[in-house]
């Protein structure tokens, strides 16, 4: 805090934790989310066959955390939706990802250098977010603090949370697997960024929400950056997470192997997802 | 409407929109719903071995409509279920349709004529469901169109929306395909006659509600008994439909032969749902 | 009523159904639940993988019926959550049952005698929420009857009724059958508990409803503890649901081979929940 004071970045975290998300921000979120869409395998068919299956797709991606926190808290779903100009702004990316003539905004949005300025303000919406749900839960709920926890991660997370029911949209069923059985970092990050947040709340961590935004945010936006940049699917928590789940839950040590590899710590074993992961970049290519 | 005003055709209009459905109107609704659960391969099955299951899938093509709409509203989902004569007609309905003697009751109304009344009166219904969907919407969302579309869809369409999870209850599991994935002629013309009445409501559209009910009643009904009395599938939107998602969203155009049958759009290779519906009529013959 | 007069029972009834459910009683309804779900084929190795999705299921087995309940009636699904010393107990019930070393825990708690105790403790708790959520339905539904049989059955039942979504967070998926489709005792016996207790909130039944709680966990308790001890699946009602449902829904009724054998009445064509039921027990075996 004190090293705050001195370089004045108290001020700037709280000029930065005020900013207004719309329209820039979101932009930046709806374009990424629903770029991993067309990443996903079919999509691009399911486009052309069911532009409606396609499109409430894409608002799951644009909108599953408010969609899921709303349901979490017991208030309508499809609340969110009376928001006419976010929808609008999320559909005419859809359209321009999608439909879009030569595929040229795809190609534009897709090219590393934007996608990584894209990536960056899309993780600065995520911790508003969780901040935001965090926030919420503790005003519905003043000791509730795993109503706080849960209401932070399903706002950080988002569609990750229902891919399985997503997926059926587009008549895909993977019932072996899901996103709480295998956390993508961005889903643990979230895990972690919503214990955080309540903490704050609940005053047990002493730092002013505006800075933990502001480290929150630079800590997401710089790990996405870096793993988009590396194409990664590593985590950084995965050498404490290993020990502490070896401690704690007598989960398997990963083996030396993964830790000289920390990036890619599932590595050896090669592992559907990372199989999948493949085949998606290869569709993306195609697509392309 | 000048038309509408020298036939005197307002008042009839203004009438006809404000009739009570209970009981005759959603006793038809009743009767064809579980009709068309009996078609269901292996319903009767089910009807024999869990008659919970049966008649919780019979409530759910009743009452799909208000069940999802409440869940999309974020009310209590079982809501409906207090009204306590509809859900006692429907479990009678419910119980002669799969349990009467001979099979009488399921003879008497599957006979064509009878049906196609029937057919009729039902679709009365479901044009009131929309109106009443969006105009409740618009009552919750003044300017949440999306949402008044929504919920009008949801509940023209009923139980089809669910249709997964309905089917799960009987033990079937079809992941490959859903509603939204494959619209049928009533989902669709469901969501038409949302947007449509979401028009109204914004005064974009306009006409008198008494009226734009009336009309939207004509064309369903028509085309519904039409349908049914021909055994097609077809949908009177496929050409226009196809035209239009060819220019907005690529999708491939159909083929000449099909525009020659436009009754029978997606005829030359048999799909899944046409086959599965083979084996419905082959089902219900065996029902009889 | 006059026996109990005699045998001033009316007061001993009237205190058991005031009695204070936590921390005792709730204790033994946790242990009891997790240690079902430590009986579920592949749980323990879902524990070592992932111990988020080991103790969300935990907690699905232990508050299944608040969610479900609070789902139908339209509330904060989570709401239960904000009971942290009710969710902390549990935590620490599913840490002790799956992690705790040398399987301590879980051997005091599997060895029968106090097992027994155990899964008598857990009816008196289940009776009770049937009751609670009988009361709470007639509260908000004075005459929705059949919103108070819901809420009971789903209050009595719990993660049961939603064992198909439970399963798939663990990566297992099983749409061939059901709860509802293939109903266990608990389950039969909370949906005829739920429908005594409408009766009696709806003064159909001239019973005190302190009575009917003390009645109904006595024949709960004793039932499962005899089912427990036999290690047996029949049910009490076989019997008399054979003979109903063959009168009411021409359901085949049970062979004479079933008769002289009740305690078992699906014995002879080994079906698939028996098998699994098998290998249950194994991996228990194992897991000690």
């Amino acid at each position: 805090m004190d090293v705050l004071g001195v370089l004045n970045l108290g001020e700037v975290a709280g000029y930065f934790s005020k900013m207004a998300m719309f329209p820039v921000f979101d932009l930046a979120y709806y374009i990424v989310s629903i770029l991993y869409l067309k990443y996903e395998p079919g999509s691009v068919e399911v486009s052309r066959r069911s532009p409606v299956a396609s499109w409430l797709c894409a608002m799951l991606y644009c909108f599953g955390s408010y969609i899921l926190a709303d349901i979490m808290l017991g208030v309508c779903p499809i609340d969110y939706f009376q928001h006419n100009s976010h929808i609008l702004l999320a559909s005419a990316v859809w359209y321009l990802i999608f439909y879009c003539p030569l595929n040229l905004f795809y190609k534009c949005v897709a090219f590393l250098p934007i996608k990584l300025v894209l990536v960056a303000l899309k993780e600065v919406v995520r911790t508003r977010k969780i901040a935001a749900g965090v926030h919420h839960a503790h005003h519905a709920y003043h000791h509730g603090f795993l109503i706080m926890v849960i209401t932070g991660y399903v706002k950080g997370s988002g569609v990750a949370l229902m891919s399985n029911f997503e997926q059926l949209l587009r008549g895909v069923w993977k019932p072996e697997t899901n996103e709480i059985l295998n956390m993508s970092f961005p889903t643990k990050a979230s895990l972690y960024g919503a214990i955080l947040f309540t903490l704050q709340e609940a005053h047990i961590l002493p730092v002013a929400k505006s800075t933990l935004i502001c480290v929150f945010t630079l800590f997401m936006a710089t790990s996405k950056v870096f793993m988009t940049a590396r194409h990664s699917h590593g985590s950084p928590f995965a050498l404490i997470e290993s020990w502490v789940c070896h401690v704690l839950f007598g989960s398997p040590l990963a083996s030396d192997d993964d830790h000289h590899a920390p990036a890619a710590p599932a590595a050896s074993p090669k592992t559907k997802e990372e199989l999948s992961e493949g085949t998606r970049k290869r569709k993306s290519k195609k697509a392309e």
